[in-house]
């Protein structure tokens, strides 16, 4: 740990999963949304909320929800949307519901109970639960809240199960969840908030440096340009010659289509720089540096930037469509942006400082240590926001937070904290022992285990199968 | 961890993922093989192996074959076999593979990448990957190797990619492995080793008088009473007056078909015990006790049983059909008997007081820790045995390892290991920090977390929403 | 027959496969497009035909396509393309290939043979093979042949297997065909010629005295509006009062999404006439005359009009979407309007008075008779257009007649043909024979079948089975 | 017609959907059951329904089953049991319900609508609907009728709507046929009845001059050559020289899972004569004559015969298994046995005699015509038996009639029908001509239509698109 304790600011360190050895990456990519472009938060959020909400009233939802307005302590990324009892839920890995709201409402235990026997939901059910993974989700999220507290106390509706009865009209949670979502690909990529951030170019051109860079982005062509044009093209008074912001990367691909980019992808077009469009017909050929490319899947841009996985590191903020896919589908190495890393930084080291003795063990009064446990809970989750925070119920884990343990190589606050590191350092991870292999641990020494993050196939030796007598095959017909 | 201190022989402890507190368990479920009923080691495999053997030769597989004999230090469980290339494979969580043999041939690294681009498989394609998850594909597991030895070295057969030929006759590596699989389906159930454990009586009569007590088998009903009847009644010479292996059981369900079982399940029937064949119809009253049912699901357990998910432990050997989908499907409290534990420790301690400094950290010269490391991890691996641990290869930890650390909260050598703790336990996970956590932490002082291993929904207020005004839903129509 | 023999004109007559009794219908359901709407053709798919091209131009294809004009006698209905090889396709209900053509050529046995082995296609392959089975397809199929004919002699582009090669981009048959896809899509609904036609709304008057009357159409509720106010809104200047479109119908839904619409469907919405919007939530109430309602499906339909699906008589032109799968799913009776019928009887009348012996049977010279059948098959295809006739090619019948014949209980040139018959006519199918039948009646005489078009469900006797003794079941437990 | 006038008896005729040359056909394909050999009717189905009724009474089923005896003018081919509600269903093509039994009761039509609103049931739900479409199936129809007879009546059993209660079991419809299904296969293949066919050799010699001859049936090796054995091998009596079964076939697959075989297949293996066991491996060679292959798929067949599906004719008694799936996957030619044909040939033949005026047509008692009709369907009916025709209920054809006539080239009693004509006789299916052109063709004069039966891709001039100006592709870069 000591390597890095020279790294200054803990808001700037790379955080460890799993050990990953720049000297071996030859090509880093990017996502644009939240990793190189940082949304102004929370104005982008609060913008966001305003126009889904208008849309909504526009659309004939009651006008009394424009009084609603955004309050950015509400909402922590990762919260699941059960669309049918319009309930949120902050539940860990296996399913397990920590938190529990309908509306504003906290719900208590037993009536978590009926509402999910066994405090427990099946997160397989697709169908049903819908995880609200990403920064652009936090919107929406607290807008689902808004409408289930709005027609919950509305006299006009009456209250079912299922939803709000209003005359011949039944508003099922399930037709909300549709509108919102409707709504949400309405305004999708029509507003933009993006911060200025100097160091952007500075980092992109170091890493251009000592290996390959790639974009690649759901978002369209248009879209694309207007963001990393403001984020990196020389500003008309800078002394430094005009850059194209493309000359930036080695491919950018637009229309990505993640996750189905680290699949079966699409077809690889290219892009008309000077209308935008897409070219006709599938681009076949080599890269063409400041070429832009559309579609396409994660097989063809090894391809085109002759790459193997292993040695492509991919800079995201999206656990299931950046991280979780390209890790699972294709073994690339992975970097999860996590700006929200900032407040969880700052409300666990004023936690730390406080928190005294607690731990405890004094097994005779367990009721005692409970109650106690609640009430520290309580406060530090309140530390980080109304749902509390985005990786734990105290001591307990949520899913975002075992998904980001599994899958990111990675993570930090920001992509720029990558800075702070030598182009060959490497990320080590701290031997993290089985229980049981600690149990034996702490009873003899420190075990250093062998780290094998990079090369590690090493054995050719053939071993001797056990036979009876020598296993020889004739050469007779059997 | 000092709760534990005294609980003696490393190898009687139970090992915690996460935190159950047996206080709150009201009822504990068992499966039989390799859980309740013991398999004398390697004599079972080496049997199995032989059967399998036989039978491959029964049906036209060369008789040279019969001279292979069973070596129970080359298979580790959890391997994986690629029907394609016929290889086995050992690989971590993500599909990266750490070792690799084809026969009894160790691959080297340029040879995986020639199989594996990137040294990596996509595990979700199970209809090409075979993972041989239980001890009861440990025989399989070696004779794929013996076949693949064989006919790769037999004069009469010519070697290809996807297998071997001989005159118009092509064996796939595809086909051997059907002929396999078949061969096992062939035998099961059909030969019996079993340890006597004079304490599974005793454990099954403690766990009672607290908790109700369930077993759930795949087996059959006449298998399951022959072992239960070996395993539990009473000796005719017993001065105890003979008592039913039935009445130590709340409730007994034979031919479970698990994984089904944890989802849709099948019709539950009851067994006529005098001929052992299910009654026809489906069994729709209570809980008869001393009756034996067949099929069914967990949900059918539940409710016969009248207890809730969480308050059930759940105890078997199979990382998949009994844990995995218990904790996943159900929410279970779960608990993994791993027999070969009882080496890793033995390794792993002997290890522990052999090692000494390594680990380092003197970047100058990493080329030669490198090697060191490869040196050290070979020589670990094989202490294990020929494919090394069943859950680690140097620091990386197995597919096996990873699923074990997310779906069982306990684990141990045998479940006879819950006797050395009082029946109101509470396992208390150590608290794993995140990176960023134990960056902080080390900054400051050791944070003990709140333990909210159960009842952990607690807040009951409301959030006012924030809003412009006040959101008055007014009676007129809108 | 003579029952129609008054009916006059052929063009005007309904046909029947399967016989329906007016008498028992108790509602009529319309679709809108080419149903009570007819679209002046060729004008119409000339016009869609330019939108589309002019589409294609407009992102990126060749300006010389612009050179292209639709040609009305090239496609036919039904016709199948194949987006892997870009050929138009003309199949039997098998999938054997009738006719084949590539771009503008046709291609002779041994290239269809190449093409596709045994000159059979598997239909079910719906990812490769495209069936453009509505009138809104012919534009769409006719630009098919153009984009083949044109890069296949452009010689700018290589011809390949799977499409055409120009530097780098390859222009993929299936590319191609997604392009167009989209265009189709960009277009739709965005330009009317709609045919007046002053008999609809007396003839939809007509029906509303003897039963219910709805229409469900695909078309959003604005299109839909402006369609029917042209053809049902009295004039301005008309001395009957002023009667909205809407009071023609009981019910009137839009948005239906058939053939989602007549299994799960969607949720059900009312339309705010005043805007054209969807009111929010779902709609839960009593049929409200006058009231236009979007989605739901064909089960609510029956809920709300309180009718059964043999009591319906729906009205469409599409064989899938509106009939088969109304037929298939729910029972429905079914009316296809097939507007190309008019030209298949003007050809097969002039046919009928042009044709002579042939028929023949001369054994001894089949290779003259089989060389006339093609000359004659020939002209008769030619008569029809360039693709031959929408319903057979020579004694066989296609893809498209075959699915008329199974699913449509009624087929005329317009719906307004059930004009010419009275509310309670009965149609009656003439009973085709089975080979073996016709074989035996042939020796006997003309056998009239009993007709059960209705109410044919009429025993209601027990039969003794056959028991040794009496089977009887005695009270004790068995 | 004529040309089979000379055929004699109707019984021995091939009838004729669609045209068949004979002449063009290289290879005649064989299945075994229920087409070479014919099993001794209702001997060889009174045998197997007390085998399965014994069976069910073995696993504990009421012994009072034992008095019930089958009566083979109870079943018809084709019927659908509803595993839901224990009925028999007789329907038609779509789904509607001709006639319904439970037990052994005729349910009236409001009974019907209350299990079948609207008279209709969805055949694609084959979950719930199981079709008894082969001969095989006839003995388990009647037992189906004798169990829901049972408990309907006996007073130890409540009846509800999904089965029969007694005490804590419920004997679901669901599970009976369950019971029955697990029967059937415990019984499969281990019980013989096959008439002697003396005509077979013959038969098949006569072929063999002219084409390649195959068998594939799903039945194993042994019992392929019990049966074949029995039927081919001549007589130790015989004069003629001792043949095997083997030489009558150019190849012989047992074991071939139709409709697998259709389709994807398996792996193809030789059977070792000797033991009747397979030889390991997959076979890739050449075919070896007097060689049993197992597996397979008809593609294989195709490969190994060197023909192509067109050239095929294939002759089975399974609607579904043999000729649906070789004419919708493979585009064979087909030939359909049907042994109940005998049967609907005679009570046809009488009816025909019978029968006078009826069809009539004098609308004004139309009631009357109703009462008629429905008198003269439930004799005609019952002539055939207690369900009535295979083929027909009135006008009205069933589900088998109408596969039959879309996916049956040819069919006939037996398969020796074939001897009565030529090796190259050209089988011509009458024109059925579309209602519309029938009512223009009984305008003018009958119009006999070529018929393409064989060789019908005959066209090969381009057709000139119409384009404004030329449409010349240009060199130049567009």
């Amino acid at each position: 740990m000591d390597v890095q304790a020279g790294k200054g600011d803990i808001h700037h360190r790379v955080f460890i999963n799993k050990s990953v050895n720049l000297g071996n990456i030859k090509c880093y990519g990017f996502d644009m949304d939240y990793t190189l472009a940082i949304y102004k938060s929370p104005e982008y959020e609060s913008l966001g909320f305003e126009m889904l909400r208008d849309r909504l009233v526009s659309i004939g939802y009651p006008h009394e929800l424009l009084r609603y307005t955004y309050d950015s302590t509400f909402p922590t990324r990762g919260l699941v949307y059960d669309t049918a009892y319009g309930n949120l839920l902050k539940v860990d890995s296996h399913g397990n519901v920590l938190v529990c709201t309908h509306g504003f409402t906290y719900l208590r235990g037993e009536e978590v109970h009926q509402y999910y026997p066994n405090q427990f939901i099946q997160r397989d059910d697709t169908e049903r639960f819908y995880i609200l993974n990403t920064l652009f989700n936090l919107s929406e999220t607290y807008l689902y809240a808004c409408l289930v507290d709005f027609f919950t106390d509305c006299s006009r509706y009456q209250n079912y199960q299922l939803g709000f009865k209003h005359g011949d009209l039944f508003m099922s949670f399930k037709s909300m969840f549709q509108d919102v979502r409707d709504a949400m690909n309405f305004l999708h990529d029509t507003y933009i908030s993006v911060f200025s951030q100097p160091r952007i170019p500075l980092f992109l051109e170091r890493i251009k440096e000592v290996a390959k860079v790639f974009l690649a982005t759901n978002s369209n062509y248009n879209y694309t340009e207007a963001i990393l044009k403001y984020l990196l093209d020389a500003p008309p008074d800078s002394k430094s010659p005009r850059k194209s912001w493309r000359s930036f990367f080695d491919l950018v691909v637009v229309d990505t289509q993640k996750p189905l980019f680290f699949g079966e992808g699409t077809v690889l077009r290219q892009v008309d720089m000077d209308t935008g469009k897409l070219r006709i017909g599938t681009y076949t050929g080599h890269l063409h540096h400041g070429t832009v490319y559309s579609g396409g899947s994660s097989d063809i841009i090894c391809d085109l930037l002759d790459v193997k996985g292993k040695e492509i590191l991919y800079v995201g903020d999206h656990i299931f469509g950046d991280i979780l896919k390209s890790k699972k589908r294709q073994g690339w190495k992975t970097f999860l942006v996590v700006p929200e890393l900032a407040n969880e930084l700052r409300v666990w080291t004023d936690n730390s400082s406080k928190q005294t003795d607690s731990g405890c063990s004094d097994h005779s009064d367990i009721g005692f240590i409970k109650s106690k446990i609640k009430k520290i809970t309580y406060t530090m989750e309140l530390g980080y926001g109304k749902m509390g925070s985005l990786l734990r119920y105290g001591s307990i884990k949520t899913l975002f937070a075992s998904q980001l343990l599994r899958y990111a190589d990675l993570y930090a606050v920001s992509c720029l904290s990558l800075l702070q590191y030598p182009s060959t350092h490497l990320f080590r991870a701290p031997n993290v022992l089985m229980p049981h292999e600690s149990a034996v641990t702490s009873l003899t020494k420190d075990l250093p285990l062998p780290d094998l993050s990079a090369n590690h196939i090493i054995r050719s030796t053939t071993i001797k199968p056990v036979t009876v007598g020598h296993v020889q095959c004739s050469l007779a017909q059997h």
